[in-house]
């Protein structure tokens, strides 16, 4: 079944689309989040531009994570394994960026992600998403794969008239130029936002640093 | 006696399938439980592929322990050490993915692996089972070692009519899409579930470390 | 949008300037403060020139921190994440320097950055600026991309008869020799400074250590 | 002296057998245990594959520990440092593995190995030893080196017949199929069990860890 | 400015002396103290030769801190980052020793280097001052650059005769056979010697660890 | 100096002996103690087979710690730091073992070193003697550089009847077996043992661990 869009609606389970000499090709993302320590771990034969490009991913989600509902400090207890299938595979590139934000929000959230969308598009640390190559040969490769709609880049949205037309009947074509559109389109459902205020958050936290044993104290007679 | 199937069943100890330029080989492989910290050892001339699909395996085992009856915070109180004998013959590949499962799911729960069953298979992080090369050569290498029963994955079930009569006459084909059935197939006995609610720990953990001395405290006087 | 000026001001967010075989271009340069331990992370491909470079202009910004508003015990809180876009593409050299300071004391105060202000420079860990190399194709790119004002090394302005006049007329260029040059032309406004007094915490920290349970067991009784 | 057999029986030196293009040797191995946290150090000049030997030895001695007197929280403070002499020849390969796990089983124990025996054979995690190569050039360095007795793998048994008739008529050979075999011939006196509930000595490490400062704060009022 | 005599006498910044296939140049050093961890950071392109250079200035100066009116707890809580500017010049060697020594302890003391003075030698841990190579043109860099004083090795002062009559009257070189001798060239004033009896303080700090909670618990009833 | 024997006694400072393409030196050993965590750094261009040596005789001397009136816990709280100066000469080799050894348990000690004495050999985890290489050049250089005694293996003893009759004369050569000899012969005194009853201690450490607040606990009321 690899190759093709997934059976049901997944939890941290993300269609991606990769380009190689050989043509397009669905690359499934998979995510896990673990009791842990705010490690984040990288499998599947991933060259080092693609590794950071989940770095960057998880940055930024770190980064906006109240309006995801995940409070901060939740990073600190947490593993996240990001997983690229086919792990004989060598894989590299920024271009699955968008696709592993959304897998780690997917995870973080608890929010499937549609199975019949998939995506292309570097991330910036500030969820901007920039420009990919291959554009026909991805859109091929999901038209192939069963997938309905795509996003991609708005900086790519200039090469759509070189798509054939039979490609761009089969497929909704979505130009993304934020993350938040991404999510928009591929989780089922809007992730709710969270209260949190950093500065008063710090300032209990110190509060709590500076006089460990007094809650305890208090009562103690 | 390497190259043969076990003589009883062991804890730890699974047969998974190799396939190299001069054809198949049984894979011996044992995984140890100690006390620990959490830690990963693996050892046995193991390239980077066949580590990751070790890292894949062990994520996927801890997203599901309370299914097999481990709680969550087990893990950080042992180490694993997954070890493929034989150790001057460097192996790789993904497809000893099912097996490391396997060995690692036998070593958690002390329940022993049936010692005549093989299997070949790449694991994602899901716990789906996909499809591995060199099939024909790895069914050979099972008969010739003793071998009853062999899992394959779901996805090389299409492989099958070209396999030899004998070979498929003298072994048990399993195709398998999930480890969960693999490991139906391999262990002597299911695993017992244990509950588990993440939230209500989380929380209870979280009260435990804002108040670290009012146990105690709520008693002195 | 790669390759041209930033839509609006935005706190982590400079333009640096590049100059490579094929000519010169913008360099976007993103940082981020996460809630961490003090760690950096750098990501977008970047030469271990170019990452010792972020390492100098972060250790610069530690040394002079009370003067940005920023106490040093909150660097042990934080991460700070610096990501040049266009992960594909290979980045080094020590000319960013002084717009990998900027960024970063940026994300610190939170004070958002000049959309139209471009700058090269290298940095010393006392805040002086170094000259650079490329100086006439750095300055093209900035006016192809819409670059109003262009910050570079007093040390260059040496070579400031060879550039084109229409290139001159087209731009504001300031020579600039010490970085606190640099944020007052970058920042939209002035940081405050915060009064610190490191040998008077330092005792106070002493203090504290020594007797770690003496507040709680002067009211115990 | 080195190439001949100890003049005395001695904690934590075992003899092991090379195979290189020159013929056989001996091989010392000295291990020697410090006071530490559960770290292995390895010297000698030694490849990936020979320490991955002295891991599955370690592991395998870890596991089997309560047999061998040693209660396994001994181990969070102890380091183990194996030395192979002769520090500027390579030594690589996984034959060495039973004679790893004699030096730490006899350094752990403080039981002296005997000084002619030598010993040869790969170990795997649950102890069982496998074939090796070059075992007549083994057993020829051993008659020359003064050597008693040898342990070899039973796998190689087979190859008995091909070892010249004086060499056989000046040594004992004893084929072992497991490390208990090994450490009844090479140890002087049998290692005395201790007792180890594992489940009970989890248990009450958890209830201590639950409410450390009950004990003191059940006596205070 | 670079390759010129600093314009003021600052702390931490020393001129050291570099010898390249085409002639001598100054070289600028500088240290920052941070608060830390007693970590040591090295950048601006430097070789393993001078890193090591580093660590061997940095273990020196700890071991006489005493005398440098540095208690040596104090090393805990800081991190040193010295650097060498023009991050894309490639650094090598250990004739910059006592000069790293000398940045070193500036940024320890706070005591300003004379801006006039540069210097050349290697540095032993007991702050020996061993030869160097390119005598010569480091000294015709010095002068070129508008250095007033240069400190030489003792050892090197057997070359001076070779050095053109014109250099040797537009310096004052100063032959040195131990650190000692350098601070008290290159400081612009004497650190002050502070009290340190380890032995006294070792058994207090024992002594503070055996019953951490005493003084708190002679105080409560 | 280099070259030469030391002019003084000294702590911590070995001479040592070097065999190279281009005949024999003197290698100046030195070592530093510094407060710490038990750490040991190496610096001076030192090949792999060095630093293990280094290891080796780091093992060797705590594992007989007492003996040399070291307390083990001492090793906790301090770093050692190895520097074999000329910094840009690269050095490798197992011979410098025995220097090693006599270089830390001098600094360990505060014992100092004969200067008039140099020393060549192997060191193995139990402190015996193995032979080296290059017997003639190493005792050519030691008699050019004032050397009055030299340290040699007694399996080099062989080697004496080719050594030149005058360097016999201007020499004396003592064959050493086990580093206790070396001790003996290059440091000033003999080093006094301390009680160390490690049963015993461990024992107490363990009462202290399980009860960590009994003490004030006991007083409290
Ligand atoms: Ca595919
Ligand atoms: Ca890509
Ligand atoms: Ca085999
Ligand atoms: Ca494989
Ligand atoms: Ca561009
Ligand atoms: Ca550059
Ligand atoms: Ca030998
Ligand atoms: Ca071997
Ligand atoms: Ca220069
Ligand atoms: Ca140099
Ligand atoms: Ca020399
Ligand atoms: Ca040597």
């Amino acid at each position: 079944r690899y190759g093709l869009a997934e059976k049901e609606d997944q939890v941290g389970v993300v269609t991606g689309l990769a380009w190689t000499s050989v043509g397009g090709d669905l690359l499934q993302i998979e995510a896990l989040k673990l009791p842990g320590k705010g490690r984040m771990k990288t499998t599947g034969k991933l060259g080092e531009v693609m590794k950071e490009s989940i770095d960057a991913a998880s940055s930024f989600v770190r980064s906006v994570s109240p309006e995801l509902g995940v409070k901060p400090p939740k990073f600190e207890t947490i593993d996240i394994h990001v997983h690229v299938p086919e792990g004989a595979t060598p894989k590299d590139g920024p271009s699955a960026g968008i696709a592993m934000v959304t897998s780690i929000v997917s995870v973080l959230t608890g929010i499937p992600v549609r199975k019949d969308v998939a995506m292309t598009g570097e991330v910036t640390l500030r969820g901007n998403v920039l420009a990919i190559g291959g554009l026909k040969e991805k859109l091929l490769a999901a038209l192939r794969g069963g997938i309905k709609t795509v996003l991609i880049p708005e900086e790519n949205a200039k090469d759509l008239p070189e798509i054939p037309a039979n490609v761009k009947e089969g497929l909704t074509i979505i130009p993304v130029s934020h993350v938040r559109e991404v999510l928009g389109h591929a989780l089922v459902r809007k992730p709710e936002p969270v209260e949190w205020d950093e500065a008063a958050e710090e300032a209990a936290a110190a509060a709590r640093k500076a006089s460990p044993g007094e809650g305890a104290a208090a009562t103690a007679h």
